[in-house]
């Protein structure tokens, strides 16, 4: 994108449009209103990332419309189902003046199915909602959550979010999308595009291609419903801890935790945290002891198996000079009596608690940002990434935050930048920063998994392997699947060729 | 399609130019050759399916070369890794006269990574191929296969092929594609996108959409590499065996099956038979008792833990009225003392044996037609759907075939009719029922989750959503992706414009 004035289309003619089609109320246009929709995470002041309008559809049928009224006056908008992933844009769209498409509206659980062991669910649908749900329905299933019960589920597991369960990686829980075309028309993905069909969330792939990947963290689809895998109940949950000190400790725990991870010890997504301590009921705060590490991990199962596994687990672990390992066991049944936050979360219980943490970094409004490159699972290596992204963190001249987060094969280092979003100054050095940080680590060949509004192109441009052959492609299927460009233009680093052709 | 001669191009000068790149010895297009490219399992003597030539490019540069002439002479192409999915159409080709581009010579196993287990093939890799590798890399990792060792890893993944392991929905472990275009062009999906990458095999997603989806059964790229991802050696290997008899016993197994899937106790991919005996080593043959049901599953992992899975298990099962259970347990290390077939196939040690079994139908070259609709994991569900299918089966006069290929919430309810491809009649009663049966299924709400060249376009049909809307969008994102509709025409279904306007 150039500097100069976004394309916007006729805007206001599609806001007299919309007003015609969803009525006055679901129209917002009140300049200090539309303030609520900046990323609460970026400069407070800056206009950078203003909407023109916000539109709150309230059925498939009216987000229809609203993209049909977008094509006709080629009006760029943009999509949020909650708009809480705050340190990655928030609400805020790419392109300064887009029409704000709101879900929140849209927040009916359609469906769970206990015996299968899924839901269906609406944009607007909050892992509080979910959990809600499922109690309701009977309390045999647990979602995965993130550590904030606020956001989306469909927002958060298409833009590959994560949560600390066995289901833990939730792109991998969608099965079967209904999505809204660029082009107004509705389909559905994999099994799900049978009319009346009986495995469109039993069963992931599909006749043919699986269109399911072009609809996340993308501009090519606006998803109502969404197909969710779910945990069954555990006879027995236990919550795991180590504490330990040092790169010996680090290399040894990750290199234990991989093959407890690759064996089937381990099922959930462990998390490595520096830069917090635990008091006895597991609450966390901060600490500047400058090596301490926690590492997080559960098991669930039947009460024999896990001891077994705990039992393994204190072997390898226990024999890692240094270490101190710690668990809290829990019948699968309750979900009330829980020590604090770590434990719930693992359990699937959504609170906000986290959110208090990080205020007492800078006040009510704290922002940070977060840096989240992505790389293999081999201690030494995780060792050494460690000690390069904290030499780059230093620069913000803070304690270093960061929680390495878990896969069988790779982790995605994350480190925690804090600021206070009304001080412009503090703001622009965390996120040059970011920029220093992310060329550093491209080197290093470890990619970033998803980022913030300002560096969507900067990361983007990483992907650069035979000329961006992939970006390329990706602007092909944009080109093609959304004609007239209204959709959600430069998210993740894709534009429409409208907007390509000023940069 | 219509019935007319399909449009091919410039044939001739393609085949000049394929014989000037690639050699004289890398194209076929003697007529007694090119017969061993049809479909073994159509009617023998059937022009239908017939190819052109067939090309053999050794490196990503001939298969670029040959995409690029193939677009300068507007001739379509088929691909094939290893040509070895029978029942789906082997290797022919789905438009009569195409060429086929034959990738058997392009077998390296590129990496074995031990440590973050996972392997990176060329397309004409097999599962034999595979497995040898693992073991010369030090035997601590095991790949899922299918039934037969000789089919390809790139091939049977992409095409939503199953295993019996853990990892045995083989498309859940593909990480990270290279692809040729239908333009030439080379990319990479996901992580692998950024030049020197260190996580392109270890970490599923992308930046942005996650368009490895594009290229699994479809006509929109040639895979040229894929990471695939493999299982830890366990300590313990228990293969498990149920017998029973009648709709109570299956439904409740079927019930009993999918709490433990669920749960975690049962990690690999279960299956219920119908047709078949043991003997005591584990050898399957055909047999003609009406009622009999196997349910095959296996236990991995800490010899402790299996022993816990397994008294469970017994509990379960043993309760069940009828049902007798069996259990072999074999040290992870042992990788030449299993009984037979049935359990080296749940270890991931590759045989041809299930072919000998075949072969005693109708001699050597037995053919069979796999009917596999996908419902959910209901016992009561499963009983119904069971009978459905086998009052459809009967029809072709055979003894009653089937396996339940069971995943925590699904089931693809595969039967095999079998029939001798020498004699036309009977190929042809096999191939009609076929349709009739996915009418009725269709009916049922009931999808297929993929089939022969014959009924590509019967089954595409069926996912009717919204005046096929996912169809339409597939057609959409084809023209646009291969601009001249030469890869793959009519693959799953989807047609390039250049052959639509004659539907």
């Amino acid at each position: 994108m150039t500097s100069t004035e976004p394309d916007l289309g006729d805007i206001a003619s599609a806001i007299d449009a919309f007003t015609a089609a969803l009525g006055p109320d679901a129209v917002i246009t009140d300049p200090e209103e539309l303030k609520g929709f900046r990323d609460p995470y970026t400069y407070r002041e800056s206009e950078q990332w203003d909407a023109s309008c916000v539109v709150c559809p309230r059925s498939v049928e009216e987000v229809q419309a609203v993209v049909r009224i977008a094509n006709e006056h080629a009006v760029p908008l943009w999509v949020f189902s909650q708009g809480r992933n705050n340190t990655y844009g928030g609400p805020a769209p790419r392109v300064r003046g887009s029409v704000i498409v709101n879900l929140r509206g849209m927040n009916r659980v359609l469906e769970v199915d206990e015996e299968l062991a899924y839901a269906v669910v609406e944009p607007g649908v909050r892992w509080f909602d979910l959990y809600d749900a499922l109690e309701a329905a009977g309390g045999r299933l647990w979602t995965s959550i993130p550590d904030l019960g606020w956001g989306s589920v469909i927002g958060n597991s298409t833009e590959y979010g994560r949560g600390y369960t066995p289901y833990g990686d939730h792109a991998e829980n969608i099965c079967g999308l209904e999505v809204v075309l660029p082009t107004g028309e509705l389909v559905r993905t994999g099994m799900g595009a049978m009319t009346g069909s009986q495995s469109a969330h039993v069963y992931k792939h599909a006749f043919g291609p699986q269109l399911q990947g072009l609809f996340q963290s993308s501009g090519l689809g606006i998803i109502t419903k969404m197909g969710f895998w779910l945990q069954r109940r555990p006879e027995t949950y236990a919550s795991c801890w180590l504490s330990f000190r040092g790169d010996d400790a680090l290399k040894a725990v990750v290199d234990g935790m991989r093959e407890f991870m690759l064996d089937g010890t381990v099922t959930n997504y462990p998390v490595i945290l520096h830069g917090v301590t635990l008091d006895d009921d597991g609450n966390p705060s901060f600490t500047s002891e400058p090596d301490l590490w926690l590492a997080r991990f559960a098991l669930y199962g039947r009460s024999g198996v896990v001891d077994e596994q705990w039992a393994a687990c204190e072997r390898v672990f226990g024999a890692i000079p240094g270490v101190e390992l710690r668990s809290r066991t829990y019948s699968g049944d309750d979900r009330t009596s829980h020590a604090g936050h770590e434990d719930r979360v693992m359990a699937g219980i959504p609170d906000m608690d986290i959110l208090d943490l990080f205020k007492s970094v800078y006040g009510e409004d704290t922002a940070h940002l977060d840096f989240s490159p992505v790389g293999p699972l081999r201690g030494a290596d995780v060792v050494e990434t460690s000690h390069i992204v904290r030499d780059l963190y230093a620069k913000t001249g803070q304690q270093f935050f960061s929680g390495l987060m878990l896969s069988p094969r790779s982790v995605i280092h994350i480190s925690t930048m804090f600021f206070d979003p009304h001080d412009e100054e503090q703001t622009g050095i965390v996120y040059e920063n970011y920029s220093a940080m992310l060329q550093v680590m491209r080197e290093r060949g470890y990619p970033i998994y998803r980022t913030s509004l300002h560096h969507m192109d900067a990361v983007a441009d990483t992907f650069d392997f035979n000329e961006h052959a992939l970006l390329r492609l990706n602007e092909r299927i944009k080109d093609a699947v959304d004609p007239n460009g209204v959709l959600q233009p430069g998210k993740s680093g894709v534009w429409h060729r409208r907007y390509r052709d000023g940069r």
